[in-house]
């Protein structure tokens, strides 16, 4: 049987309960749906997480991708994952009917992205990439591009995926150098390196389909001369056949995880052959890629939380059945082992991994609900959940993938020696994670983004959209006595927040944006503690609902264990944010001031 | 060139600067060294590290150690290594001259091992075990078995370990099973399972030589019937040759990092013919212990800081040379990219890296100094260095293990996606720093030991001592006016430290022991960041000295950028204490009372 990767209680929990998903069947866009199905879907992904994607995860990370000629080879489940992700709809999810797609809320289709990445990651990964592309062609691609690409890659026959860095430009996508010149039929010839491509070739499909930034030649320089490209690994040609397109897998990187997915190098244009086809208008390129980008940031969040949760669980199991030492207060050695769950330390190790993931996914449900109910809303009120998911990309790409590290390294711990050995998966789950804080921008650069733009865009609008969501919940809260210290203590974090940013906003007007954005990575660490502390405060409300509902026992004892997590996070986490606070205060400039010289010796 | 792996300044500058290690060699015990025959010993131990350790330090991880029939093969560069630590004198370094050793400072020699670590930790490992096994024969050993053994292992013919662990009895050292029966030729026939030895088997040597904790028969329960046996996996039967020992090697663990040195599983007795030779007076096997697994503990610090600290250098090196982005207040796309390390949120990065590797160091050597001292003195004054060394040792364990982790994590992030791929060395770093928090006794095991032993022991003596230490340099550094609002915060720190504990101590004659060490691991975390912040005012009084001493220009960088990282430990570390302290003030008792059932779900 498969070892237990997510609870599938919690996440009901979330998804009918806190988030209310079958609200989302009272508008037009999703009345072909109600929880019935959405259960049958979820079901649906949990059999394909437990029969197929979990089965073969620590097998794809023991034989990881290896380049044969120019060809990736891949593992051989993959070509039955490309199939069954495609065949199952879970590729087209959350795309329209009308394309092909399930329509389904993201708010449930994320969900499952979810179940999958908990069960093998780097499997997940192929589905979440075609997934992007589609959603972006549909967007800002012409009808023919839609017509050719879109239906392939639903189906799971040909892999999409987004080809952004370059050796010299990675944070700093201003800098591609990858040419594009218009060629008299229509097309563009691509003429470039691009580096660290996930799944940008392999040989589980037929075809791979880059969205590629490039220049077109006398583009202006910077961000302002970036424009988009489809382009595919082989094109069809006028016999409607498949011909390569002078894209040459140059080189594979060996990674310390997420070892299931190839990450590689490819070189365009070696025989001047490549040809790219423009997606929406010449140098609004980065504009339209932003929102792959930011459904990718989201996606990132979720893997490293579903990582984390399938390392919660295996340390829970072990913490139950592993038996070594007895209460400090008991003296007689005679007297047997205990599980190891009944050490306190243990239990704070298991809490702090369950507060991380369970925060981080409602964060993540929180997002999801918002992408659909901008879906369905229009001008004000579109605008607003907008802002909101532009405020919160930066935090739930970040918060997950920063504490699902140590997360996972609470868990490794939990089996002492056993963790460092690969007998058991915490090491992969160890390795595989590593790579979040860093591909769809590093956390520096999600930082940036929050404080120096999200922040301040629309004349503050989203950050004051974003406390009243906050300031909401604590209202609810407020009028349940269990909760009240917890709305209290929330609300003095959000008042901190605000007179944080306050702060901030003054350095930036008084002092140099080095200045002002310095420690904005911490600001971000300090905002998604309370952002956290929030989806805690808002899950409590339905805990103490459904403790006055007449929950069964087994029910109970998972409502109480909520709220001790919740008890947790207010109690270990939440204080952070007074040294987080002291910090951001404290406008020294020190790391602005401080010489490269330095660091010399 | 090998790349750069240690700072030498540092290291000197800690060595003869803050730690006085001259002073040394007015003791009697050292006077035969000088500063010259100093420095000729920390050439040689670079020497050693650049030409053989780090050179083979990414191939021993490569092609990890193999079981071959019940023979464990490691990389063939080993037996040269155990060579050079032998005939080089670094296993018995501080060894006394009359046995054969060097007699050496441990401040010296530990710095040497650090070097060593650093070059390559796993190649580290077999030498330090070695150097402990012998300690400890020199402090409880009949002469007749450090005849036999101390010669061949202090010249590396053959390998020492330590064997505690046990499938049922990993933190839980009271749970042994491995039986010891005695024999009337004066030995005792071993019988029982070993697991996860480190150097417990292995081909570069011609024979291994256990240290070995088992329950001699009849003897009382828990720890007070343990005993100390050596167990040879070959004794010297009645011809003086090595025979098998029926010590076999059962099994080899498969590792996250650390792989240049193999882990392995041992059965004794198996065919009812293994001889163990008792250490000292039965059933004190576990005190005899201690003096190796304290020793041990430091050094696991310090290996923890040595990858740190080769962690650091490779991505200062990468830092300076990555061209990537243009400050925030460029907004020219046509201007040169800039080298990494000039934006802001880099140097946070390696400030942070910087500020762990050269805190832990100086707490490191402090300890180092210590053991020195105590060696040299007598009476109530060695009773004070003793005392001083048993509170400080779980945090020279912990604070590096954990900080470690996180410092070389800065390090990989520095990288961006490049730090994720095996082309850079900082993806096994991160690897193999990861045993630290879990070998020699916990993270959760050094809290319990740091609050519920060390704080207690002698009615706090232990405790007062370190406090009139860090009083001792706030005192001096309180004269000087660049360190003054520095040691203001020290101050105010320590007292948080001496108020939280009477909180506990309170706690703990009130409520139950099981209280009163629920926190015990976040206690020594808040514990050893003032330890830290204490470490670095002290180096901050010898780095102004070293200014106003008229400094060369590269000397001033040095000094400069030592003093940058004490503010940034004070501005960024020190204040994570506060919400420690909320923490720990905050005694509800959630992990003790939360029922194991409210995990399930």
């Amino acid at each position: 049987m498969a070892e237990r990767f997510i609870s599938e209680r919690n996440l009901k929990f979330l998804l009918y309960g806190v988030f209310d998903a079958e609200s989302l069947t009272r508008h037009p866009y999703f009345e072909q749906y109600d929880r019935k199905m959405f259960d049958m879907v979820l079901k649906a992904a949990t059999e394909l997480a437990e029969g197929l994607l979990q089965p073969n995860c620590q097998e794809m990370d023991r034989n990881p991708p290896e380049l044969a000629g120019d060809q990736v080879k891949v593992h051989p489940s993959v070509r039955a994952m490309m199939k069954e992700f495609g065949m199952g709809g879970w590729i087209g999810a959350t795309v329209p009917e009308g394309m092909g797609g399930e329509q389904l809320p993201h708010l449930v289709a994320d969900n499952c992205y979810f179940i999958f990445a908990a069960a093998n990651y780097s499997a997940c990964a192929y589905a979440v990439l075609s997934a992007g592309v589609i959603h972006l062609l549909e967007s800002f691609g012409s009808k023919e591009l839609i017509d050719i690409y879109v239906p392939k890659i639903l189906s799971g026959e040909w892999q999409g995926t987004m080809a952004l860095t370059e050796p010299e430009a990675g944070s700093s996508l201003a800098d591609i150098t990858t040419m594009a010149e218009p060629a008299d039929e229509g097309y563009y010839k691509i003429q470039g390196q691009k580096i660290l491509i996930s799944a940008g070739d392999h040989d589980a499909v037929e075809n791979v389909v880059h969205l590629m930034l490039a220049k077109i030649k006398g583009a202006p320089p910077g961000v302002k001369g970036i424009s988009l490209f489809v382009v595919p690994k082989k094109r069809i040609d006028k016999d409607r056949k498949l011909v390569p397109n002078d894209v040459v897998t140059s080189g594979i990187f060996h990674k310390l995880g997420y070892r299931g997915c190839p990450i590689v190098q490819l070189s365009m244009g070696d025989k001047n052959d490549c040809r790219g086809y423009l997606v929406g208008e010449p140098h609004n390129g980065l504009k339209y890629m932003f929102q792959m980008m930011n459904e990718e940031r989201i996606a990132v969040g979720m893997g490293a939380t579903a990582i984390a949760s399938a390392a919660y669980y295996a340390s829970l199991d072990y913490c139950k059945k592993r038996r070594q030492g007895r209460k400090v207060s008991e003296k007689d050695p005679a007297r047997p082992q205990i599980p190891i769950i009944e050490h306190a330390d243990v239990k704070r190790m298991l809490l702090f991994q369950r507060a991380v993931i369970e925060g981080s996914l409602s964060l993540l449900m929180q997002c999801s609900k918002y992408v659909d109910l901008q879906k369905v809303s229009s001008g004000v009120e579109k605008e607003q959940y907008n802002l909101l998911l532009e405020i919160l990309t930066p935090v739930a790409k970040t918060y997950p993938s920063e504490m699902g590290i140590l997360s996972i390294s609470q868990g490794l711990q939990c089996f002492g020696g056993s963790g460092y050995c690969d007998d058991y998966p915490l090491e992969q789950y160890y390795r595989d994670a590593r790579i979040h804080p860093i591909h769809e921008g590093t956390t520096g650069i999600q930082g940036i983004d929050l404080l120096g733009r999200k922040v301040l865009m629309k004349n503050g609008k989203a950050l004051k959209l974003y406390v009243e969501e906050v300031q909401q919940t604590i209202a609810s809260a407020n009028d349940i006595p269990e909760l009240k210290p917890y709305a209290e203590a929330l609300e003095k974090a959000l008042e901190r927040l605000q007179n944080v940013t306050k702060h901030l906003l003054e350095v930036a007007s008084r002092e140099s944006a080095e200045m002002f954005l310095a420690d904005a990575t911490l600001y971000l660490e300090f905002f998604a503690v309370i952002s956290i502390a929030w989806q805690w405060l808002l899950q409590g409300i339905y805990v103490q609902k459904g403790l006055k509902n007449n929950p069964t026992d087994s029910e109970a004892d998972f409502l109480q264990g909520k709220f001790y997590t919740l008890r947790f996070f207010f109690a270990y986490e939440l204080p952070k944010i007074k040294g987080l606070e002291e910090r951001l205060r404290n406008t020294d400039g020190l790391t602005v001031e401080m010489e490269p010289d330095h660091f010399s010796d």
